[in-house]
């Protein structure tokens, strides 16, 4: 059988580090395929890779390894985790980084990682991080690689929060694409679980949108004009890891600008969504 | 038979849509061979894709699958395509992006895609072409995937146009590569049918070029100098893709600058080629 | 038995050349795993490419073939290169890049490649190269492809130098990564050679050095305050490739800053350290 170990980093590529990590993981397990996620997480971003993660790995077949690489210096503070979690193995440091998943979904099992002595003294945190996505890979058990433990750190600010009245439901922006699309934390779940069919505004800075489209072409209401006319314009929709986002039509950030730019919305900047 | 399915998208490399769509395909079909060709096409520029689809096919085995994710929403506008030709595949929205193949040789076959009704509601435009891709490459047929169509949408601007006397041949840039040398749309086959040997001039704004070279260190005419001395000169090649490239000599464009900067040249600026 | 060709060069990743060399690689040898190094090499920054093939090489199996794509148009000064070196193979121009391994370990055979004459006109140096991986990924001999030299042009810019009174050692800025630390050409064989336990200073710029710490971390010394209270402080490591690096902790270049922008450290600065 075939595994899949997945890498999410903060590294880059102009380094030589991804390719060392690869070549590290296929001399343990020669028949191992090794997929990219992101190598450009934002330095020591836990929330991006916490987003990142959690859009990507269900994309993955069941038993895949996701190691992310993010912040992952061992410290007093800074423990190694590993994961089992809707059947999918996660690889990180105890950060914050899961519990945008252990939020939805009760973990399987969580160990410390514990093999630590076993290194020879020069090894990095990243060896010990291979050594055991290369165990998972083969199908090893987490007892193995650690010590079992219930609870992990909770980074609370990925949560969107709901008003005391029900009436209005605040995130902000948590993470912004290649086309300077703009993501929320607000779900699609957690919308329709408020709203109950209600009226709403997307109310973020001067401008506000009353409307969350199916996908972006959806922005094209008339027949009588081209889809090219419908360009530059703003849009919200729930994107395909189910988050919303603040779109604008065919955007390319060095040109025409983009959410990012056009609309001058930031990472942690507040986006309402108002029911009436 | 190992296969082999190539991507081509512009998707960026921060995101997490590459390596989910890597993902899906492996799930689909886990012998596969996935290659990037490139996630930086300027967002929505088909002609950027073209070019680059155009200039790297070949460098792979007949029967390999071609993904080309750029500006694929479907829409009242833009239709799914597959199209065998030259023995390879090819899947896309129509908008032209495979013109530049098809003026150079007949297809073998080309299909609409009409398998969307047998997905979720959910599913997105990339889900459908990595269905059609991983059937592709599993040797599937064209027929099984969609309804056989005669033309395609073709994208005129992309050919360089012959003077009515025959004594100039008018061309534009249509890409700019990593080091910021400029290609242009005119190919050496074209240059060699309307030359037959006659003098020739580039011209392109202030500054034109009068030969066209082998490759790059024959700009290094003397034996007297080093090579070096030759660095940040001006000059022109047929690329290795078969088109009018101008360079500067071990350009870097962070540093000394480029053609791109250097010439002042950018997307869609006119070359003609003079004969005398 | 699996083999591997590791690719470093300065092509960037939004042209399609990667993905067309690959093609090309696994067109001669299918079963080859190819793994990317970098392809963000400063262009014909024939130190850079030095540096990241000597830091990463070690983390592959025996037998892994490295292909260095930096600079090879082949001309009066730059000829194909081929050599075995502890139990690796690497393929380059010989412009200097082998030196920082050569000076190291005496290599084990290399041949200047000589089977140009074999090839259709319009093959490119590229071309060379592939042809030369793939007959060494399957375990071919380096005396069919090239004649046996037993010199390779040296860079004698890569070596710290030390003063004759013994008591400093001084090096340069050889490469700035991803997170915009400063690598440096002293090398920790080198320091601990030198210093024999006594007390140094590393001398940059205006702003000095007392400590080598064992790793980034390190530079929390007290239990009293979380972490992040060291975020922005400078420190010196030695990294995992064994030079001397002169970091930011947890810097982020587009943030907060870098070793680079803060220290106003940059490409062949002098670092010395002094002894006393």
């Amino acid at each position: 059988m075939m595994s899949i170990i997945t890498l999410t980093t903060d590294y880059g590529l102009k380094d030589h580090f991804v390719g060392a990590l690869k070549g590290k993981i296929l001399s343990e397990n020669p028949e191992v395929q090794i997929i990219d996620i992101s190598h450009d997480i934002d330095p020591f971003n836990t929330a991006e890779a916490s987003y990142i993660v959690g859009a990507s790995y269900l994309s993955f077949p069941k038993g895949t390894v996701h190691l992310i690489g993010v912040d992952i210096e061992r410290n007093k503070e800074n423990q190694h985790i590993a994961m089992q979690w809707n059947d999918h193995y996660f690889i990180c440091a105890d950060n914050g980084i899961l519990s945008m998943l252990t939020q939805k979904i009760v973990p399987q099992k969580i160990v410390a990682i514990n093999i630590h002595d076993r290194f020879p003294i020069e090894s990095t945190d990243l060896d010990i991080f291979i050594q055991v996505a290369s165990h998972l890979a083969k199908g090893g058990l987490l007892n193995v690689i650690g010590k079992e433990i219930t609870s992990i750190k909770e980074a609370t600010e990925l949560q969107a929060v709901v008003a005391n009245d029900g009436n209005s439901l605040k995130g902000y922006v948590i993470y912004i694409d290649h086309f300077g699309n703009i993501v929320t934390n607000i779900s699609k779940k957690q919308f329709l679980e408020i709203s109950r069919g209600r009226p709403y505004e997307i109310v973020m800075k001067s401008k506000n949108i009353k409307t969350i489209l199916p996908n972006y072409s959806a922005i094209a209401t008339s027949d009588k004009y081209p889809i090219k006319n419908y360009e530059g314009e703003k849009l919200a929709i729930f994107n395909e890891a189910g988050f919303l986002e603040i779109a604008i039509f065919r955007s390319n950030p060095s040109k025409v600008g983009s959410a990012n730019s056009l609309l001058g919305l930031n990472y942690r900047d507040v986006i309402t969504i108002k029911f009436s």
